[in-house]
């Protein structure tokens, strides 16, 4: 199959949304923000998905392209903006290139997801070599309002949605650190791994709320480190108050389930900090949304993370994941 | 290096412009379009380059670094867009991210590139993995005015910008197809093959003078027939039109210089079609911006492509470069 048949075939999918006034198939697509925000801004981010880095070389494509958005969506959600278009850059091994049910079943992942955010694919390239995504997601928030990392302010509590350590408990499967105890807690975690949840609907719902956030991709503790960082202040969290999710407690007992769940990454749930004033408006979000959203710890003036289990302070010699490390 | 050193030493530089609200170091970038422009819209687009692919595994990185960006930096160009911000993500093996000079280089033929034209880096993603390059590219232009593959009209001109063919002769040398006549040959060709210059002057020259536009990455037959099928028109262009260096000449001689100018990819000149009324205004900006445009044709209603050679029909059997074909 040529190039553009390829595109043609597998990514020429759904309507073309009032705000793209040229889609693919030219040098550039043309978009029009909507200028009706207060103070329009773009959020943009980008991520790269690399085989035998990010995924092993059997992932199902479909999960494959679902995971690839989810990751994207997942940085716009935690900026509190409302996706609006993305670019893909898909780098496929000949083989895949020819493989019609692959891309045909990577191509129903990405667009599951897209539509559910409708979410418009606007262009990107198709090349051949070692295979990797690269997503460029573009969306609109008012800059005033953004969810910074910098926000951050001394006697926030800090929250996190859903349950932590689920995709890292699969990532135990995958690498055969863990034999799964049952089916069903292999298929539970597992799908957490494959197709993270991003949390469009709780970021919106947090814009005006929320004094920080970020997405959890690297692990708890590095990510709730670049939040104090960049607000250059500190945070106790206390473990004993992470949400785990039954099938990674029954998988792992309760100690190595909240290890997981502190440094884990690929949950892709959010990790925010909101004044105390606030959190009854954040526990009516939650049940709003239907989403978990639990208090683990506060804000702290000194500089330094300090984390308990029961009261106990507790060392972690590694706290997330690193490339180049 | 871990990733977050790798990125703060090499891909911070220069300041902030005003229309950078939030700049890297959160999970997104905040940029605010030009909202003074009449129908503002956003160009964008996204190239990758493949290691073995695109490009071979000794090239300098100084000058695979000016190479993706001057190639999505084209793709604007041909919209006639005003160059804003990229996002760049980089896919480094564990050698070369540990390999300080490999990473400077790279750094300064990138912002080399990017300052000349205030293009500003607002993000990215640096992932271990086999050698690639995806840039997003977004740039500011009126989508009323921007310059389409499909505004071709019967009895437009077709023009051609620069000399065309020369980074196809180099990758001549390059595949050991060919032995460089002299050094100089060598050098002019190859500073075209690594050195792309990407039209930006000149597609914002021609937003108001040209109907249609593309940058020639492919070939000048491929790219051209692109702009055919989308206005659903025809072109007959003469072959001895072609604009050929005087270096690609000395090396092939006429007649294999003219193929490697009809069918070679990777000049980045730009490709456009202007109503005969306007090629005076056309020959102005030429001399304005002193860059040759040579009319090399003319847009027919018959939907084909007639090439001839001193009025004589030619067929090629290969009109350019596609992936997986």
């Amino acid at each position: 199959m040529a190039e553009f048949d390829l595109i043609n075939r597998y990514f020429q999918v759904g309507q073309t949304p009032q705000s793209v006034k040229l889609d693919k198939g030219d040098d550039c697509a043309l978009v029009v923000p909507n200028l009706q925000l207060n103070n329009t801004s773009l959020a943009i981010t980008t991520d790269t998905l690399v085989c035998g880095t990010h995924f092993l070389p059997d992932i199902q494509a479909h999960a494959l392209a679902f995971r690839a958005l989810a990751t994207n969506l997942s940085d716009l959600a935690s900026m509190g903006a409302q996706p609006k278009w993305f670019s893909l850059a898909l780098c496929l091994p000949k083989e895949i290139s020819q493989n019609e049910s692959w891309l045909s079943e990577f191509s129903r992942g990405l667009f599951e997801l897209a539509n559910q955010h409708k979410f418009h694919l606007i262009g990107g390239d198709t090349t051949s070599g070692p295979l990797s995504i690269t997503i460029n997601a573009i969306g609109e928030v008012d800059h005033q309002k953004a969810l910074k990392r910098s926000g951050a302010q001394v006697g926030d509590k800090i929250f996190v949605s859903g349950t932590l350590g689920d995709a890292a408990g699969a990532l135990e499967f995958l690498l055969n650190k863990a034999k799964p105890k049952s089916e069903q807690i292999k298929q539970d975690l597992m799908r957490r791994f494959d197709y993270p949840t991003a949390r469009i609907e709780l970021g919106l719902g947090l814009v005006g709320l929320a004094n920080s956030a970020i997405d959890i991709s690297d692990g708890l503790l590095a990510d709730l480190s670049h939040i104090l960082k960049a607000s250059n202040v500190g945070a106790s969290i206390e473990l004993s108050q992470l949400p785990c999710s039954a099938a990674l407690t029954e998988q792992f007992f309760e100690k190595q389930a909240r290890k997981l769940a502190a440094t884990g990454g690929d949950d892709y749930e959010l990790c925010f900090t909101v004044s105390s004033e606030k959190v009854s408006a954040i526990h009516k979000l939650s049940k709003q949304l239907n989403i978990p959203l639990t208090c683990i710890g506060e804000i702290l003036s000194e500089t330094r993370l300090e984390v308990t289990e029961n009261n106990q302070a507790v060392q972690y010699s590694q706290t997330g994941y690193q490339h180049f490390a």
